[in-house]
């Protein structure tokens, strides 16, 4: 797996033809989200906690002090530390996302656990028997945040015949060889976060990168991604914040990138059934590959990068507000609503729980602790809920 | 559509080709539990709470009193009461159905009510603006029941060309004719009645009768139903129980209905990506039409029949059971895995969900009031809880 590693490395940038993929990207983002399991109860999910697949036991070798580990990850990356921290490397786009993820979870794990006060990440490191591993980190019952999750993978292996088929059996594609399996990679951070105080809104991003070999001797690539924003009361100014910051970002790259990808968002979190969005919005994009390869790089971590900015403000001056039982109420309730949109809608869930070898616990990190439902609860007769409601069935220009 | 209505009563039963539709059949089954909305909060589902279609309109002509209703039902029915109550219509299956479904939700409804003590059932009353409707009947809240939900539909209308493409894109089963509309009918009830004591098991069942015009003057009609347990702490003794008065109900037909009926059910319960079993599983059987109609119609007479024999003895002997918050807490986890198994794998759900005019309210019932989710909750090493690990894991012939 090595030897693949550096081919991908070599013929990382070589491919310039666009592809797209939407359905197995995010499928893969939610594998980029998987794996294998640490030593989990459930029977068939028969995965060691270690020893490490290769590329990640090998990381002994160089240790992290020798090649200078920044301090604020969470843990050892996944991949060999000495290759990732080697700054000769920095160019090669793996290492750039591998970075770019171990960074962010990093540093807003401890942001969160320093906005709570109490509660503390736990670090989860898995590896995937079929190539590549994880890190998992996640708070749970904390003051502040209910449950909060930053999930970081990166998994390498074969796209399967099927697989293969799945991705040539869509519309408006470049056709990959079919009767062989195809090296691929995948480079994932996905996070999503409950707070406990009704007014603090869910968050949910995820940023992830993927390399498959087109079997003509080069390499597609790609990058997706995304954030968005889903309270239980609506706050305007916390909504425009949260819009606008986003929009910040993207605006450094190119201002036609937030009008495309805030509508991609909108469209997406669609529950269909109940006629209405899961929130309100964010940004949201794939097949990312253009104009190259380290602008498309800049852009995603200029979206990486303003993930705090977003959010953290949104909680830190909503935290305190006080709230009542039939706040919390409400707020189950609509946690149920995201319970129905990632099970029944969200295409990386469902990806991931058919796939083989993936993570169910990683995948489903993404449901909240609890969730409510009530029959024929008539969220209109109350102009509190009703406001949201109204922005929820009809996306706003928040910015 | 009282034409339609007669000539379906006239053709009844003139088909007697074996035609295998298990995906329609689930999925109208829901559908049967789903139609049209009383006068709900959602923007797009802008339905009728009266006035009743034409059908159920004209059972003003003959009022209950003067042909005698059944005072157990819980409300008129949806068909003309005149035309149900009439002795000389009762071997019409039509007829049978729709009083099997009325008979059910009356004595299990006014049952539970009086084992519940305080709570009562809401009734609502439902019209389907493609024709048809429902009597959905809900206790919330109750001091034995945190939610029960007894649904009835009566659905008519015509099978969309696409209904029938996907009908016919099934293997092993006859071809209707493509390009027009086929007139159908589903008559239905189903359950999920959610205890809150978690010492007393979740129930759900279903029985449904479904009548499609076959293109060739003739109509196909066919039974499908069942009924199945799902225990926060394993009782051997409430399982066998359950399992025997359904075997009882079975046996009296063919010895051989049992054995398959709860094999089926073993394998259609399944939760896939955890490797498990929603609960201890019954009965549950699809495209029952033979011997012959009278004998089908008095098979699943009985399963009915069975229902509260079944359950209601559960109830009432574990109702009482002290519990602590830590087994709150895992029937929550448990009812979390219910969710899981209703929105990524059940049929008849999904169906529902992407049916336009389904009701969904009624078909989201299903789920539980309340519902929690863990990180790597680990039941294996407590074990009470890994007691029934063992049997969702690997099925047990409880009878």
């Amino acid at each position: 797996s090595l030897r693949r590693l550096v081919q991908f490395a070599t013929v990382g940038t070589a491919s310039a033809w666009r592809w797209r993929r939407p359905y197995l990207l995010v499928g893969m983002a939610t594998v980029a989200t998987s794996g294998a399991a640490l030593a989990l109860s459930i029977k068939r999910e028969n995965w060691p906690a270690l020893p490490l697949p290769a590329v990640v036991k090998s990381a002994s070798v160089c240790s992290a002090a020798s090649i200078g580990r920044p301090q604020h990850w969470m843990t050892d990356p996944v991949s060999e530390t000495g290759w990732l921290c080697d700054p000769s490397n920095s160019a090669e786009p793996r290492v750039g996302m591998e970075r770019l993820c171990m960074d962010l979870q990093g540093r807003l794990c401890r942001a969160m656990e320093e906005l709570d006060g109490e509660a503390r990440f736990i670090v989860d490191k898995w590896a995937r028997p079929s190539g590549g591993g994880g890190i998992s980190c996640v708070l749970t019952d904390g003051v502040v945040f209910e449950r909060a999750g930053v999930n970081i993978s990166v998994v390498h292996g074969s796209l399967s015949q099927q697989a293969v088929r799945q991705m040539n059996s869509r519309p408006d594609r470049h056709k990959l060889p079919e009767g062989k399996e195809l090296p691929f990679c995948a480079i994932g951070i996905s996070s999503v976060i409950h707070p406990r105080n009704p007014f603090v809104p869910t968050m949910h991003f995820n940023f992830r990168y993927f390399e498959v070999d087109d079997g003509k001797g080069g390499v597609s690539w790609w990058y997706g991604g995304g954030a968005d924003l889903t309270p239980t009361f609506l706050d305007k100014d916390d909504a425009t914040h949260f819009h606008r910051t986003l929009k910040a970002a993207c605006d450094k790259h190119d201002k036609s990138l937030y009008p495309k990808y805030k509508a991609w968002c909108d469209n997406y979190f669609v529950i269909e059934h109940r006629g209405e969005r899961r929130g309100v919005g964010g940004i949201f994009f794939d097949d990312v590959d253009s104009p190259n390869q380290p602008a498309a790089f800049a852009f995603v971590s200029s979206c990486a990068d303003a993930i705090e900015a977003a959010y953290l403000p949104i909680v830190r001056r909503n935290m305190r507000r006080g709230y009542s039982y039939a706040d919390r109420q409400w707020q189950l309730l609509r946690r149920g609503r995201y319970v129905e949109f990632n099970l029944v809608y969200d295409r990386g869930t469902k990806f991931g729980l058919f796939t083989k070898d993936a993570r169910i616990e990683s995948i489903l990190m993404s449901l909240p602790p609890l969730a409510r439902w009530e029959y024929c609860h008539d969220p209109d007769s109350d102009p509190v809920k009703a406001q949201l409601m109204r922005v929820l069935r009809e996306p706003v220009d928040w910015a």
